[in-house]
């Protein structure tokens, strides 16, 4: 194994810039990529344009091990990314008789009145040399392009293709997190001391989380969250007992995640 | 006023690409700007990493009207945005009494045990020139440099540090946008037609967002969303009709939102 491997995500689409639409996807991927030990070390958010999409993907490609994009893989006019994909790594583009097997196949278990139009052989468009990315949620596939995994913007969709994708990843060491929550602890009484503790742990990085609501009755729900995350199981374990000392240390009591 | 005006949004933090956090600023920042007309071009999520910081915000600064940035600005260790900014501009940085004022007068109106120590002062260290954005939840004042605005990452107080900041953007002209749903319309069936609309009006542009929802005993909660963007509100009209009328042609009763 590798010790560390990395990825980039490139969300593609208007619509996530001009706040239309809420991206979910960003944070799937990196909760798909966590347990296998790739770092995601960059996201980008881009608009529908060719030069951009092309210029952004070739940069994300060199830079680093992976890159994972979503959107614009549709059948309507807005849908670049495969011709933009192609013009990034220099391929031809055209319809593939793979992806369209894969269409009818999704299609043939579907009431009638789905036929595979013009419109929808545009989703069959697939870069030369690419290799297919099963979509079992709506049957258009995704594509590999060389370290590019091109995947669907809609959510159930792309989750369905990370499934044939994580088979292909050559993962590295995996990072592993602990999390400690001190309910009305404020960052201001603990900086020192958590400071003091990032020094003593270099082999752990320790992230310090406030968070921050209006609340009920109750008044306002605040507090900070401790995150301590490592390659190094002993230094994880050795840094985060230092953690919830220090959340005790402020007369509060200490709240884990038994899960983790 | 000018007609275009465009901005980045720099989202920084660790917990945003190791999928700890869901980042919702990038939208509330687009909310903001849509009706002021300024227009995002590109969003960058980076870690709390120094030297990527102050490259990445010297480019985003350079390429566009405005950057928005945020996270990294609390009193731990792991806060380096204000450093990092300060090292783009080329700047000195120290803690600045105006800044100190803003944190005394917050911690003033507080019950007692939340005093500045060393580690809130942190928070007050200013590049060299930064004008202060007021934080009126949590007192720790963000900072325009150049034409970069420094907030928060906690989505309440990024969305309070907002508030004094519109009045200091020159606007563009502002970019309408109407929405038509068309519940269990398929891309597939539309996007030729579709297509032609998009040809027919330059001046607009028109985006297909499908959605898909697994659903309960309806079954799967399907559609796609037809949505027309213009800064020219005849043009906008003309090409939305055309939309209703697509949705209908596909015997689907179109959706929209009267507030629109």
């Amino acid at each position: 194994m590798t010790d560390t491997v990395t990825a980039a995500v490139l969300l593609i689409g208007d619509e996530l810039l001009s706040g239309r639409t809420q991206d979910t996807n960003l944070r799937s991927i990196a909760e798909f990529l966590a347990p296998v030990g790739v770092e995601i070390r960059e996201a980008r958010v881009v608009p529908d344009d060719h030069d951009t999409i092309v210029s952004t993907v070739r940069h994300l490609s060199a830079a680093w091990t992976y890159v994972f994009s979503t959107g614009g893989i549709g059948p309507t006019h807005d849908d670049i990314t495969a011709d933009a994909m192609a013009a990034a790594f220099n391929r031809t583009i055209d319809v593939r008789e793979d992806a369209v097997d894969q269409l009818k196949r999704h299609y043939g278990l579907r009431a009638p009145g789905q036929e595979i139009n013009e419109s929808r052989l545009r989703m069959a468009r697939i870069p030369e040399g690419a290799s297919l990315i099963l979509n079992p949620v709506s049957g258009a596939p995704g594509f590999q392009i060389s370290n590019v995994f091109v995947m669907a913007g809609v959510p159930s969709v792309m989750r369905g293709m990370l499934q044939d994708i994580g088979h292909r990843l050559a993962g590295g060491s995996v990072v592993l997190a602990k999390t400690v929550r001190g309910r009305t602890m404020r960052e201001g009484d603990i900086a020192s001391a958590l400071g003091e503790i990032a020094k003593r742990w270099p082999a752990t990085s320790i992230g310090s989380y406030p968070w921050m609501r209006p609340g009920g009755a109750a008044g306002p729900d605040y507090g900070v969250n401790l995150v301590a995350r490592s390659r190094d199981a002993d230094a994880l374990s050795g840094a985060f007992n230092e953690l919830i000392a220090l959340v005790r240390s402020q007369d509060i009591e200490p709240e884990t995640d038994p899960q983790e």
